[in-house]
Order: structure tokens, then sequence, then C-alpha cells
């Protein structure tokens, strides 16, 4: 295990902006949410006034993408329509009007007479969002940070620049309107200035990749810094032998081809030996004609799936219409699989059998684990959340889908009357500890 | 900004057994609470059985240690008496009678007819421990893993080999008797495992280290596994001109006298000009007569302070009787100070001035805040968690003092009924987002 970190350290400049922000950052986590509140809505009407420009520039972005040759799945990412950014500014509203994560009490007790001590959410600091390509991510991920009282340091993909540009512009002037100080955004230009965030631990607290798996595999190995986000989704569906067929059916389709690159989709089934033969008679056809290219271990191959499983196949994200299928002869050995192959994002199981569905969500330690539904749940605003900052397949909270509870943190104030440690220690006071 | 990481990757052996312990560890998870505690009750059973064998081993311990010349400190923590073996084994049945940190549910949602979302706490899984000399560590760690479902990987001192190998045997007899499989511990033994165990990514979720800052540091610097600790503890009093100087006073020695070598001690006082004369015409003969000696910055000497401080005594963890003298001019140039040199543990203010405080309160952003009371109280214990894990000085949770919370997780379960995503993206069905 070598771990070596050989990206450039930031330029004085670099600090010096960070530092910018980080200072705008203190007094804006100290604005009310009302504040925080308008700010966002003073945001979208500035937006709302530039939208030509914006669209303007971004037609250049497009353009220059173009003749450079962007592949069309980027380019319709790049492509800012008058629709899509009047969807966007929305999406700021709706920021605006998600209750407020910091300044809730999450613990207030007694610990001895006037000895009042709080655990109460705050903001993180200062954030790091490192995207590509979508310009609306730019909106979105400012809008989250100031709605949670962080300042944001944010790095768009180089095709996006003019476009971005535009909108961090807009963003500011809006806020140059509220009470909070436009400093509290800054928008990063050049990947020596991005390889430089990474490296800016002790200003900036969190660092959220937006993009591909060797984006974020990349910063992850790259920074001293938090980072969250997950380098790989390789969800499972393992079907059991007491199952409605035609349900388990409809949840794998779902779980691979509602939208088969995103990372909750799954990329492996494993299929009991006692029903392989029957699913697989049902599912051959249906996903042919769905377009997924199924690639079977020898088991499954004998039921019909022409294309062979590689052992790497287990451990690929296809992010397409491709799907691995594996016969296995219990839950255990599902179980056993997922554990060796999974990168602990989201698996489920298909089954009647409430027995088998007990031990598979008390055993399987991915952030999700799904009975009788599909993996493509596994979604912040479809958790209820109201807003997803990013999905992390870590161990330590916070994991899964996470809302914008993720950009906040929380601090301890203790209030006392002049009470010292020694008097507990020589028992002339005693704690209370009593909940308030 | 360079990150090498030079430790050698954990042998096959050292694989195979943390293998061990994870495998045992996914059993565990499962225990129930009455199977947890009843394994550590017989955890104490057997530790009471074996006590002449390992106050035999420590004494063992002890000789050698003292033959090599380890210095007194070292060598009273080190040794193992009856009394604090018993205090030892009287702490497990504590961590036994703590309530249960797992399985509680966080959230409860319907998110449609018969889809529903819960997020519950889980174990981590496996936690890894390396802490220096003291034994009784090894049983207060093992406890809390145990409690909390965790299995646990434990590097101790090698100046208290004997005495942990004794530990670990009497602690896995005991398991051996209980639901728990013995395999959920393990000691590890050289040096080389240690170093090995920051290379079990993966394999090991949590490493914890007890010890000095510069084990920390080490630690921190060469592992990808989430590290729950601090390097360094620099905490300061800010005392400001509306104040009681009898009551800051004590509050100042308190935080620097009652125990100096805790991280939770201030190494750094801030006088409010107006007040720094009057002040420390108090406080030079009070803190003389403790044997703390001061170090002050010009303004400060001028009022009576003898030593200068160096600029490098502001970023300086004595973890001693010393204590650096800061005159500043505003409550502001205070928490400038602690911004630039502190390490974001705890630090306090002194002062009558409701307004003041909460400034200080709002602004400094370390994970204890406090006002009229001591630095010293920053514990699990005196917060009432009934242990502490360790302190965090991270900006993202846990932070602050941790208690067995901060040894699990959650895990998001679905459950349906054929739910699939589809129908929610064309409108078929829409969520419902009840809490339930």
């Amino acid at each position: 295990m070598e771990k070596q970190i050989l990206v450039p350290s930031p330029t004085d400049e670099l600090v010096n902006r960070a530092l910018e922000v980080k200072s705008a950052s203190v007094s804006l986590s100290q604005c009310s949410n009302d504040q925080r509140q308008s700010a966002l809505i003073l945001m979208t009407e500035a937006l709302s006034l530039r939208s030509s420009e914006i669209l303007k520039a971004n037609s250049d972005d497009v353009h220059r993408a173009e003749q450079e040759g962007l592949n069309q799945a980027l380019l319709s990412r790049l492509k800012l329509t008058e629709e899509k950014l009047r969807i966007s500014i929305e999406g700021i509203r709706q920021v605006a009007s998600l209750s407020d994560p910091i300044g809730i009490r999450q613990l207030h007790r007694e610990l001895n007479t006037n000895l009042y001590l709080q655990r109460v959410t705050v903001p993180l600091g200062v954030i790091g969002v490192i995207f590509e390509s979508r310009p609306d991510a730019v909106m979105q991920i400012a809008s989250l940070a100031i709605r949670s009282g962080n300042g944001a340091i944010l790095k768009g993909g180089s095709e996006a620049s003019l476009t971005n540009i535009e909108i961090v512009k807009a963003m500011k002037e809006g806020l140059s309107k509220s009470d909070i100080q436009p400093e509290s955004i800054c928008l990063l230009k050049t990947r020596q200035e991005s390889l430089g965030l990474l490296g800016l631990d002790g200003i900036v607290d969190l660092i959220i990749p937006r993009g591909s798996n060797e984006l974020v595999r990349f910063i992850q190995d790259n920074t001293r810094i938090p980072v969250l986000g997950h380098a790989d989704g390789i969800c499972h569906l393992y079907i059991d032998s007491a199952v409605n067929l035609n349900q388990a059916l409809d949840i794998a389709i779902d779980s691979k081809c509602q939208y088969p690159a995103a990372c909750n989709a799954i990329e492996t089934l494993l299929l009991h030996k006692d029903i392989a033969a029957s699913f697989l008679k049902l599912a051959i056809p249906a996903f042919e004609k769905l377009g997924v290219t199924l690639l079977g271990d020898e088991l499954s191959q004998s039921f019909g799936i022409i294309t062979k499983a590689e052992e790497s196949d287990w451990s690929t994200e296809y992010l397409d219409l491709k799907l691995s299928v594996k016969v296995v002869s219990s839950v255990d050995e599902a179980m056993l699989h997922i554990r060796r192959y999974g990168s602990r994002h989201t698996d489920a199981i298909a089954t009647t059998n409430k027995e088998i569905a007990r031990r598979f969500l008390r055993t399987v330690d991915s952030s999700g684990v799904y009975h009788n539904c599909s993996t493509r749940f596994a979604d912040g605003f479809r958790y209820g959340f109201g807003a997803e900052v990013g999905i992390s397949t870590q161990t330590l909270p916070p994991r899964g889908p996470v809302g914008l509870d993720g950009l906040v943190t929380y601090r301890y104030f203790l209030e006392g009357d002049g009470h010292i440690a020694e008097d507990f220690s020589n028992g002339k006071k005693t704690f209370s500890h009593i909940d308030l």
C-alpha cells in the first residue's frame, strides 16, 4: 500500500481566494434562515434577468464543444435550453423552501445546576465541488451550499466554462443584493486550480465530486479533505427460490433499465438454482426486447444465456444495458457474492419468504438493503429528503443518499456559571445529567 | 502537498486473521442486545478468574520495562494492581449496562402504499485499535466494541505485551461461553502487524488510535481507513473586559491545572487589554503557586510575565504546567487568534456580557465552545454519554467527545411489494412521504 499524492500545492493566489470564501462563510454561518432564504430568491431573480447572457454563453460553449468533437451524450448534458434553465432556477426556489438544516438542537442536557450542554447543528464551513459538463449542477450545488450556510468553491467542466462564468456572475449579483456576501461562492477556472483545491485542507471542509467514477476515485486518492461520494455502484438483485416470478422480473427490469447509467442500477442478477431456469425463460426474451445484453456464468448459460460472464464482470459497473447473471445455491452464497464484489451501495432481494428476507436485510451491510422493490429508489428525492447532495458508499455516516443535512455538522455549547471540573472530581458537586 | 504512504502492505497471514474477525463480526452484528450483554458479563467473570495470571504477566512486563529504563510516568500507566484490574472489570460491567446503540430506528417513512423506508443503526463492522502502554485500555475498548456489535483488532504497546496476551486470552474464554464467537476479537503482537493493520481498508472500518499526538498523526497520514481521534488539543480561554475576575481565574486554573496532560486542557490564555493588568496581578502569583510557567507576549510581559512567548508557542500543545498568554484588543482579535492557531477542540470565553458570549459561541467553530466554565468538561463521561470512545477534532460528525454511538452507522431498509421506480416516473404512482 503506497498512497502518493502528487497533485501540485495550491498557489498563494488560490489560497487567498479560498480564505476569502472562508471568511465570507463565517458571516454566512451566522445569517438567519430568512436571510439565507431571501438570498436564494434574489439569486433566482438575477439568474432570470441574466438568462439571455447565460444562454448565449452556453451556445458558445456548445459551438466550441461541437467543433472539438465532444460526444453526443456529453453535448446534450452541456446544452442549456431556455426550459432547462427555467427548471434549474425553479430548483433553487425549491431549495429555498426546504426546512432549515442548521440550528437544530440535537441534545439539551443539564449537567449540573446552571451548567447546560447543547448540541446544535451548524454549517460545515466551505465546500469544494468538482463536477463535469452539466452547468445546471452549478446552480443546484451553490444553492444547497447557501441554504445550509456554507461557502462554496466550484469547479465545473472546461466545456461549460463560459456558461459557468455567466451563471456564477448572476448568482453573485443576486447575493450582492442580499445580506450574504457574494464572496461566499467562487468559481475556479483552470485544471491547475482544481488540483490545487485538493490541497486546501484546513480551509475546505468537504469535497463533493460530481462526475465519473474515475474523477471520484482520483479525488479520493489525492486529498486529505473528506470526500462525499461514491466511486462505484455495483448493485445486486438476488432472486430467491420462494418468489413471485413476474414481480421479480418487473423489479429486475426496472433496476437495470429504468436508467442504466445511474449508480443505483443493478449490474448483477443472482438467481437461486431452483428458479433459475424458469426465471430465465421469462427474463431472456424480456431483456432482449429491451436491448439488454446478458452475460452468464456456466449454469445460467446452460439455461439459455449466450454470452459468458468473465470473472471481471462481477466487479464491473457497466452503466449500460448489460447485466451479468449468476446462479447460486442459497441466499448465503448470494450474500457472500455481494460481500465480495459489491460496493455496499444498494442490494435487493426478491422473495416471498419473510425469514429469508429478514436474514438478507440483517446480513448485507450495504447502505441500502431492499426487499421486493427496485434498487432505483436509492435516491434522496425518492427518500423524501427534498434534495440530494450525493450518495455515499462509505461505512461511516452519512451514507446512502445524503440530503441537505450532509452539509452540516454540530457543535457542543456548554454554558455555566464559573463551573470547574475539579469540583466534580473531589466530590463537591455531582453531575445531574438531566435531559431537558 | 505530497502524501506518501510507505507502510508495508499487510501480510497474507494478517489479512486472513482480519477476515476471520470480519466473519465473526457479521454474526456478532446479528446478536441481540441480551446476547451482547451476557457476553460482556461472561468476559468479566473470565477476567476475574484469570486475574492472578494477568497480574503475574503484568509484573513480568513491569520488571522488563524497569530494566529497559522506561520512565516513571509510563511505568505507572503500565502497572496493573489488583485494584486497577478490579476497576477495569467493573468498567466492563458498566459498558454492559449502557443502552444499546444498535437497532435504533432513526427514520420510518411510508414512501407509497406498502413501500416502507427505515433507517436503523447497525454496527460499523470491524474496528482497529492501536494504543500505547495502558493495558486497561484493552479491556475497555474490547468491551465497547462487543457492546456495539463490532469485531475488534487490537494492538497494544509492546511494553504491555505479556499482560495484553493474558487479558485477551481471558476475554476470549469468556466469549467462548457466550453466543459470540471468540474470533470477534484479535490481538496483534508485532509492530509489523500494526503497520499492516493500516492497510486493511475494506476489512477494517474505523481505526481508533489511543496515544501520543505523534502516533495519531502517523496513523492519520498512513491509512485510507477513517480515523477517530485528534492529533492536537490547542484549547484557549479568552477573558473578556466585562468579567468576574475571580471566577475567570478559577476557570483558567482549572482549565490548565486540573489535568495538564489532557487534550482538553488550555494552552493559551487570551486577555482583553482592559482587564489584562488587573487579571495578571491575581493570576501571576496564583499560577506561580501551582508551578505553572507563564509565557507572555510583549504586552503581557509589561504586566509582569517574565518569560517571552515565541511565535511557536501559540501552536504548541504543552501537555504540561505551561501556559502562553496574549493580550488582545477585542473579542474579534481573540477569535481570529483561535481560528489561526486553534485545533478546533474546545475553546472558552469568560465574560458577563451576554452579547459578546453569544457572538463567541456563534463564531468559533470548534467542536466545543464554552461560556463561563472550564474546558476540562469536554469529555464523554462528563457529557453523560456513559463511555468515551475518543475525542474527534474533525469537522464532520462525529466530533467532540464520542460515545458508544461513534461505533455504529446506519442502513436504509426499503421493503415493498413489487414497487418499481418507473411507476413514479410516468406518474402512475406518487410518493406519499408520510413519517410513521
